[in-house]
């Protein structure tokens, strides 16, 4: 059985992926959070989990590649200087960072840059995302995504076609532009839909997530995908064969 | 056959009211725009449909009122004054006005204030609408039409619980508020949701125009229903019989 | 605290009951199963929640009426026997027999009755239902308790106007009759909708379990409302006050 | 302006046709029926888009192979002796032969092909499709279209993967297949969701038509692209650069 060590063990995620590993086939071998000892961790482990917080970064990448360990990075709010770290990284060992570590959303993604590709500038694109009502900001990561996946079907950059929720005299759609729309309430666990409105047809894509579980779930899978995968930097499109 | 009359025949509106009355086991008996005689109109129907302008509204009335022709008034754009107007015709002849002809959302309208009503605070209100790409406005009026049944179900009024579309660091949400959330795209004719999301179920409540026709023949019906009635004001929920 | 008895603790209601009674300020005073004693339980227990055999349901109501204790019975698969034991119970104590526990569905199902009231015959009705790959039954349960709340505002019966699922050389359809479709996949907790199709538009009136902790909680929350309520049978519609 | 030539021009499509070739940058040439020539028609138009009956099929085709004139087939109802005169035909002239002429779906069939070839057995394929109660068979020809590209994604033949709708004691669902279900109420043009369940989450792609004219407009669409366009046989996944 592979033997997986996590960083940021006693976070949320940490302790999802806690109850997810015996079911994959996996051992959990081990966790540390701020101040724990990657170095023995690494050692023992057959891949690393990191959910923790950028500012461990430095240390665990240098434990990692130490040992020879590929690791999972889902850590957020990394900076250009995280990134530089990755990637040098990976000289040395398999790393996959993402912000997104559902199988599902992986695909959609694909999905939706393909269509965004094949479909002209007639077809609007609107992103509508739906939340728990604990969630505080909008839109959310993954809808930023879709939206990043469908401007590079369109060979340009969410940043020149995003238009805000709408509200009051917007006046016409402009052409090109994509929409992004934010629902909160309840205990949704993640609703996305990508619509494509061309005149007299709707092209509707989207995911629903059911269960939290499918974050920690991808990213075991993502994992162990990793272990004998040779020095890199790796995708979660790669993990599903896209 | 009914004898039905336009104010306003002219307009988008007017044109697509010619359209259905025929197949609507009724006859048009005349149509006038801006500067048009209502006394000869009002005198020859049965019943007046007007969708014109706020400007047109007194004369239209008198001529009405003088010939004790009920009237269906869907104009747009009403001030108090003119409200003031309509309750006096209505001690004279019978009225409905209304910014809503369809007979699905008079419906909808009356399924969410029950719904509403029934359900506690614990379930948060969001409002999502889509319409094509030509709509200069946001949110529709239905949309805010039904976050006004949503408020009156919990006794409360729109503008204390509104929460216009969301974008960046918004928080948590607030307990009793209502969002709002506006697609655009294609040639949606218009899309309502009303979503109720409670811990661990959600209720959805909605709308599909598949095309504006419907909005024609919502008027003509309630045109229809309006003759023979006593003097009064009346409401599309009494001739949906809610 | 309210103190609850189960009927029934060792099955899967049994325990989902067991998981929510303590955040919904009330007491697990005891359960039992196949063989137990229901006196020992009616006498210390505030309420019964019974989720076990029809076999054992005369017993527990002896011991029920005995004790004075009000008890609801979620037990499916009782015959008019059953329901006569419960009619004579009723006399003595406060009963709330049903099929479904889920106060979401309650109030869907007095929406739909009143769509299918207001709607004319020229409003067709389909219900749509997906559930996960292990329900070995179609429709389920509540698609047909949402049927027959479409039937009788109708003011028909849902025998006489259901329509099974369709394939192959079909014919127009017919009007007046209720269609039902069926959808199994993945993990899905209980997804219902009622489509309410006009001629240019369309009323969906749906409900989405997110998860089936909510049966559980819908259980507890009308068996606290039965404590204090005199004799009589009554119904989920009178817990939400509809 | 391209020069369009209608074979079948008086039937429902034929009028769909030259109702929407002046908006298309085209010009519509003539029309022929049942017993009309096709020999001038095809010496005089730049390409022949045919919705008639199979028995003008070749008496048609012979018409545009000597004018060397290429031609969109959407005729339905074609045996392997008709592909065989179409597969003929086209080492003269550039032919286009489909039962779905709409660019929409066409994307959909190929975006559910690659979901389904990314994502294992365990996500279990369902398809859904909403007509107007007019429709006399069931499932769709679209619907089948869209399991037939989902099976091609497994590498299997929805032969023997398709089940067909549920009702009654129906057992679990049986891993790799794939389920059909269609609704039928009001006017809708044609509505149709292939739904990815998976363990903890879904992937919907769906196609709204919200207007029969895109069937027309994608024929034209088709038929503009195939002009110029050397002899062989294409495919509308061709025309939109799939």
């Amino acid at each position: 059985m592979t033997k997986i060590g996590i960083i940021g063990s006693a976070g949320r995620m940490g302790q999802a992926l806690a109850a997810v590993i015996p079911d994959m086939g996996a051992t959990l071998i081990g966790g540390i959070d701020a101040g724990g000892d990657p170095v023995r961790l690494s050692n023992e482990a057959d891949v690393l989990v990191d959910f923790s917080a950028p500012s461990a970064l430095e240390t665990t990448l240098a434990a990692a590649r130490a040992a020879g360990t590929p690791i999972l990075i889902g850590t957020t709010g990394l900076t250009p200087t995280h990134h530089a770290l990755i990637d040098a990284a990976a000289s040395d060992i398999a790393v996959l960072q993402t912000g997104n570590v559902s199988l599902g959303v992986t695909l959609l993604a694909k999905l939706v840059r393909e269509a965004a590709a094949a479909l002209g500038a007639d077809w609007d694109i609107e992103i509508l995302e739906m939340h728990h009502r604990h969630k505080v900001d909008a839109p959310s990561g993954t809808a930023l995504l879709l939206g990043e996946a469908a401007a590079a079907g369109r060979e340009t950059t969410l940043a020149e076609s995003r238009v805000s929720d709408r509200a009051g005299l917007t006046g016409a759609r402009s052409e090109g532009t994509i929409g992004f729309a934010s629902l909160r309430g309840g205990s949704v666990a993640g609703d996305h839909q990508v619509i494509f409105a061309g005149t007299g047809e709707r092209i509707e894509i989207g995911h629903r997530a059911e269960d939290r579980a499918i974050f920690a779930k991808g990213a075991i899978t993502a994992a162990l995908w990793l272990v004998g995968k040779a020095p890199g930097r790796y995708t979660m499109g790669e993990v599903l064969g896209l």
